[in-house]
């Protein structure tokens, strides 16, 4: 069994975001699968998917301002400056941070352990809504 | 044909340690896949998996190394500090590196390169026992 | 519908490359695919695969800039040096970036953003040609 389907995430502010529950809303269909995968890939390049922390929001404000320290803004070395400061560092921190993550289903729920959850990663100072496409994959 | 089995990974010390073989291990299953995949989640966001270079220890030694020079204890702009200085720089590693991989499965094995093999990554000073989560997808 | 290949890409100089048409280009299969995943994984360990921007050169530039800056071949803290400056910064930087992504398949196309692309990272000197195994998963 294969399900695919394209969503719209709200826009969030620069910084990292916990959109578990906003992925799980949008896929019911997956409380059809035993077992399986969800693959889900944010369709731009200055954002970004990763599986971390979800309970304390500290969290995600240190990953905010350790992201910024070891990808700097006021760095001179950048050629890819048009679109202003947070452009090419976004880029970067896209790449390191990754575009997509893949989930194991279990009985029709996500199978992350008990401290885990989904970031939206926004890395652009105006970023706006961001698509993702999200695949299931199982029986 | 999906296989999907949860594990415990015995206790290591802090740093990089290859796990292929304890992986392998336990998943006899994969020797009835002829192509497809295996994915396999880390269910903790303070250790990471990672695939690198599997036969001189002087790598994962280095990798130790440099992980703990790019995203240091001893900053002071960290906020979430309250279970000791290898909390958040731990959370951070998990995401720089990855808290799943996916690998190839082709004639019942891991189509790996030679010289790559997987990594459990670490970060606590006391981690304890990890759990991980494999699904295979294979025909 | 399962279809896995290994194929061997050009060798590329040291740097970031867009390699989504060499991909696509050998994988006619994927027109068959209505909507799945592409899984695919680069067999070496000092090479990786990332997802970004697929239009400006001067982004490829600015990875290779800020790769060299953040992993620096001059740490006189590694100890796996034999083989060359370029061989333990080039692991780091595999891990960093990941061996491998995995791509929506839509209507038989790479289901990506109209500005994201296939990076191959050569992270060595001389890294001569890589292989990738690309597996295709979808009905």
């Amino acid at each position: 069994m294969i399900f695919q389907k394209e969503i719209i995430l709200k826009p969030k502010p620069r910084g990292f975001h916990l959109i578990t529950q906003e992925i799980i809303s949008q896929f019911s269909e997956m409380t059809n699968i035993s077992r399986g995968i969800a693959h889900i890939l944010i369709k731009h390049s200055s954002a970004s998917l990763t599986i971390n922390e979800n309970a304390d929001p500290s969290v995600r404000n240190d990953m905010e301002t350790y992201f910024n320290k070891i990808v700097p803004e006021n760095a001179t070395y950048f050629e890819h400056t048009l679109e202003g400061l947070d452009d090419m560092t976004s880029h970067i921190k896209s790449s390191l941070l990754g575009s997509s993550i893949t989930i194991p289903i279990t009985n029709g729920k996500f199978n992350l352990g008990v401290w885990q959850g989904i970031y939206l990663c926004e890395h652009r100072n105006h970023g706006g809504s961001r698509k993702v496409v999200v695949t299931l994959i199982g029986e």
